[in-house]
C-alpha cells in the first residue's frame, strides 16, 4: 500500500541519508511536497528496501553513479555522508572516487574528491 | 618500472576481463597500439591491482559508472562479463542496475538491462 | 495503494505507449519483471496520471528530454510513437527536435531527426 | 536578409526572455559580440520566430532540455522566467520539472527544483 | 544576406565534409528541409567561414567534442573523414582521440577509435 | 620508469598548467596524493608528453572536450589558463569556444565563455 511504502522509504531515508536526506525533503515542502513522496516511496519504500545488495553496496552505486553524471553536487554531498553513516570508510570512498578515473576521466572525478574533501571535514575526518 | 606496470596490468586485465578485454586491445593493435598499452598500465596496473576495494566492488563501482554514462554497450557487455568473472552474481547485476533508476531514470537503466539480457544468454544464464 | 497504481499505471501505459510500451514490460519479465513494475506503477501510475498537463504537454517533454540526454533510441522510438498516440502531430515533432538545435547542437538534433524518420516510414506517414 | 534576421531575433528575445536575455547578450559584448549575434539571429530570429509550436510549447521543450542536460543553473534561471513571460503557470514549470523524473532521475529534477524555488522568490510568487 | 550565408555554407560544407556531408543535407529533404538549410546556413556559413582558426583547427575541435559528448557515432565517421579532406593526417587523428583518455576515460575514447578504424577502412588507410 | 614519467609529468605540468596546476596536486595532499601522482604520471608523464600534436593543439583538443563536457569549470578554468600558457591567443580561444556552438548548442558555450571572461580579467587581457 502507498502508506506503508512512504513509511518504509521515510525509516529507509532516515536510516540512510539521516538528517541531511530530511532536508532535501523539507526543502520540497512548499513548492513541490509531492516529489519528496516520490523519493520517499519510490526511491527509498521501493529501490532501497530491496534485498540482494547490502546499504553499503547500494551506496558504492550511487556515489559511483552519481560522480559519473556530474552537476551532482548538492546530491554527492548527501549521498557521501550516507556512504559513511551505512559505514563505508573515508579511505573506502576516497578508492572508490579514484577507481572511476579510466571510465571518466580526472575531471569529474577531480569534483568528486573536492566534495569528499568538504564532507570530511565537515564530519571533522582528518586523516584517512 | 613501466615494465611491472604492463605485467601486473595483463595479469589482472586477464582475471578480471578475460578473453573480451584481451580482445579489446588487439583490436587497437593495428592502429592504437599505445592506448591498448596505457589501458593495461594505467587502468589494470595502477588503479585495479590497488587496495582497499575488492574486484567486485571494483566492478560495481564501474558497472555503475558505464550504465549512467551511457553509449558504453561494449564496455559495459565486457564489464557484466568481469562482474560474473569476479563472483558478482547474475541477480545482483540485474539489482545493481535497478538501483540506478532513482538516480539516472529508466532509459539509460533499460538500456543496461538489455545488454544484460544479451550477456547472460552468451554465457547461458537462463534462470536468475 | 500498490494495487491501483498498477491497475491505474497499465491502463495509462497502455493508453499512451500502446503496443511498444507493452513490448518494453514484456521484454523485462524474463529478467527484471519488478523493473517493469516500477515503470508501470512510477512513471505511469504516479507521473503521467498526474493533472495540470496534458498527455500531449507530457510527451513534448518526455521527447526533448530523451533528444537532450542521448543514447536514447529505443526509448525515443517508443514515445515518437507515444507522441503521435495522443495527437501530436508529425509537423509539431519535427518541429520540436528543431527547437532544441540551438539549445544541444545539431548532432544530437540529426540523431532524433533520423529516428523520427523511422517511425513515420513505419506508421506510413510520408507526406508532413 | 541577416539584418531582418537580427530584428526579428532581437525583437523575440525581447518578448520571450525580457530583461534577462538582453543581460546574457550585453554580458558577450566585450568579449565575443558575434556569439551574442548568432544567439540573437540563429535562437530567436530562425527558431523562436517559426511557426507550428506556440511559444508556450517552445518554454516547455526549452527547460525540458535544459534539466536533462545539466550545468544548465543560469539558462534555466532565464527559461523558467522566459516561461512565465510567455503564460506558463508556475504549477505548471513545477509539474514539467516532476514529469521529468523517470526519465532523468532525481538529482536533475531536485536541482531544476530548486532552482525554480529562486525563481518564483525573485517574482514573489510564493503561493503554487 | 540570407542567399549569400546559403551559398557561402553550401560551398564549405563541400569543402569540408564532401560528399558526406551532402548526404546527410540529402537525408533532410523529405522531413526537415529547414534543418537542412540551418545547418548549411549558421554551421558552415557563419562558423565555419569564421576567421582566427584554420579548417584543420576547427576539425580538431569538431572532434574532440563530439568524442566528449557520445553517442555521435554518424557525426564522428563525418568529421574524421573531413579532418582528413582538410589535411589532418591519421596519426593526428590517433594522436587526438589518445589524448582525450584523461579527460573523458577510455570507454568513449575506445568508441572513438573503433569509428577511426572504419573511416581509416573505407578510405584504404592501412598504416598510420 | 615510473620515476621517469613522474618526473617527466612534472616537468610537463608545470610548463603546461603552470601554478594553477601545482595547486590542483596540492590540494589532493591531504585526501588522495595517489590521484594527483596519477595525474603527474598518466596524463602529463604518458600523454602531454607525447609527440605528433603540439601543445597548441593539445590544449584546443582539451577544452574543446571540457567545454562539451560540462560542469567543469575548474579544470576549464586551468586549462584556458594552460593554453594561453603555451601560446594560444585570447582571440583563439573565443574562437574556440564559439565554434563548438552548432555541435553543443548555446547553454554550454556560454558557460565557457563566462569562464574565459573571468580568466582574462585575472590575467589583465581587456582588449581582445
Amino acid at each position: 500500500m502507498s502508506n506503508d511504502r512512504y513509511t518504509q522509504g521515510w525509516n529507509k531515508l532516515v536510516e540512510v541519508d539521516g538528517e541531511a536526506g530530511q532536508r532535501v525533503i523539507d526543502s520540497l515542502a512548499s513548492i513541490a511536497p509531492d516529489l519528496g513522496k516520490y523519493i520517499i516511496e519510490f526511491a527509498f519504500g521501493d529501490i532501497y528496501s530491496r534485498d540482494t545488495l547490502t546499504l553499503q553496496q547500494r551506496e558504492l552505486i550511487t556515489i559511483s553513479s552519481l560522480i559519473t553524471q556530474g552537476d551532482c553536487a548538492a546530491q554527492l554531498t548527501v549521498h557521501l555522508n550516507a556512504s559513511l553513516n551505512v559505514g563505508i570508510t573515508p579511505t573506502e570512498i576516497v578508492e572508490t572516487i579514484i577507481h572511476c578515473s579510466p571510465y571518466i576521466g580526472f575531471p569529474r572525478v577531480l569534483n568528486a574528491m573536492n566534495i569528499a574533501k568538504d564532507v570530511f571535514a565537515q564530519r571533522g575526518i582528518e586523516q584517512l
